[in-house]
């Protein structure tokens, strides 16, 4: 259904390129597994290293936000975009990371309380409050 | 800007229902403050009186979340659904429950990268791996 | 295809919550069919009990709009979010609310319209006319 | 705020090809008031001429749907695309064509809900149900 | 999977205004192929005609914008819009009119970026430079 | 109305790191403006470091997509999301690239007639033509 070929990993590992790549992808992870998004990228080297090392800089070392809120997050995004793919793979991740059954009804119940009132808000043109604004100084 | 009256506090005092709500509204936020979301909500007591419930339950109960990843999940949805509205007051919001500006930063390197990744598995039509469906038994 | 397990009738029956919640759907709606939407929220009986009483609301209680404007309104949000179950399950609750072919078409030719003149709108960032304000006395 | 120039009346009235179709757009909308849109459309004039014709054709014949339907049903697009301008533009019309107030309530409820449900089937990936398919014998 | 019956070409045949604008498609393409999207139209002549004449007017006109331009351009509004039926039509469109894979990556790669400098400003709020106005004399 | 501080060009020079990319944007444009959506970036230093580093590398970089290309495709991503700082700037940079107004009264017509289709296929939920699919061996 892809409107690239997906590289098998006979493919990727005739490529030093993108055999190095999909090696830091599993060491990183520390899993066999690479999904078909790095599959269609390794069509595109150049979007697939900035893309990856993008994913390592922010979901993947420690910052100000933990690993399971960052997954959360993606599964926001991904779900106000529309995006099967990412919704799959992140719901996915988020398991895998510890989101229980409880946390995914509540993700559920704030995207869908979100889109409700944003819906509202857009509906009816509601004016920014100048309280909501920050200086500027 | 708005395509609807907004409520004046003397107009919502001449309203009892109208008057309830925005009563609850203070009490529970231990605030004078009540944004124009609610007084143009005012125009619909119905939908008024189910929003704000849904709002009291979903944000304001004690769940599986805590309230500022609460808000962090909201500002990704509003930025999303491009509702400036929603991104001004959910901001707002996130730094009067503690947001520290390394955690906005970081919200925003996600929600990029997350708008990211979602181009291309789209523009790319990328197939969903079978490891990420569940079973459904 | 779910991220969510979907209840089946026995599962629904065994829990008297979910139960409760699906024999009043079948009885508001006068049919034995409970469609996957429902199967899904049954794992969010909170988010269950909120939508449902909100369908009931808003869909199924008679108002300022008959029933089929309804679900042509319906159709229309869920084409521009391109919700494909959405667009699937209320062109199909048109149809048997008495939706006519005629009608049908002349909905696509406003939503492809709508698209059309939203997209020059957009694109050229035309201003609002200040005849289209209203007052905010 | 436009990335193109507005065109006024006295530039209009020199171009006897725009000033042809403002002139008809007064005489179909019995109205003096020419608002943005078009002023900006007239720098593209064959855009300009295909757009009023399709206004005119999808909007203003009588159809199967009622003309205040329509506005309905624009209003919602505009809405879920976010489209402030249109927003605007069709809410006044709606107006200027019986909408009450009740009705516009009751629009803002079903806009509400179907964006709620919405994000619910996009969130849970939600497979649609055999039943809703039709024939394509 | 779609809403509305899928005509054949023997359905077609019978029906001359639809015969007519199937032939037109066919000698002007220069393909006996007759993709989906038209014979879901054909439900609705007069959508389609409309339809079809502005597809040849503005995609298939020598204009300001070649052809091959012309197809990338439609690629990016279709992924935004997320509309798989026509990332793929307008992917295979671009294929046929020579795009190479050098410049499927490039484009991949500015949806890419536009999406993320997009979710930045959005999330952000970041007001439009006075530089980028033109003057409306 | 931003959600951060925009940083003024003393604040800027005061900060080695955020002076160096400033210096870098200025070199590289030939011009000493630089645009809200770098003061605005100024709060977050890597992610400004990374943006700025993948514009340059896909925008700036001569490839398989000329200059003026690049920024049309940008408007319309930016169009379809919606995003009025970034049609502005794109617009503005098109223009400066040499767009005539023959060209982007063609863009304007393209991306019309895009989410025209768009809002077809996705409304009656087409099918991919078997023809549009490429092979994945």
């Amino acid at each position: 259904m892809s409107t690239v070929h997906l590289w098998t990993d006979q493919e990727a590992a005739a490529n030093p390129r993108i055999a190095a790549i999909f090696s830091d992808i599993r060491a990183t992870r520390k899993s066999d597994f690479i999904n078909n998004f790095w599959r269609a990228l390794a069509n595109q080297p150049d979007l697939l290293e900035r893309t990856w090392s993008t994913v390592k800089q922010v979901m993947l070392t420690p910052g100000a936000l933990d690993p399971l809120t960052k997954e959360l997050l993606y599964i926001a995004v991904s779900s106000a975009n529309n995006c099967g793919y990412c919704i799959h793979s992140h719901t996915a991740a988020a398991r895998s990371k510890g989101m229980t059954e409880a946390q995914h009804t509540e993700l559920t119940a704030i995207l869908t309380l979100a889109n409700q009132t944003n819906a509202i808000a857009t509906t009816l043109q509601i004016p920014i409050d100048p309280e909501f604004l920050i200086e500027q100084s």
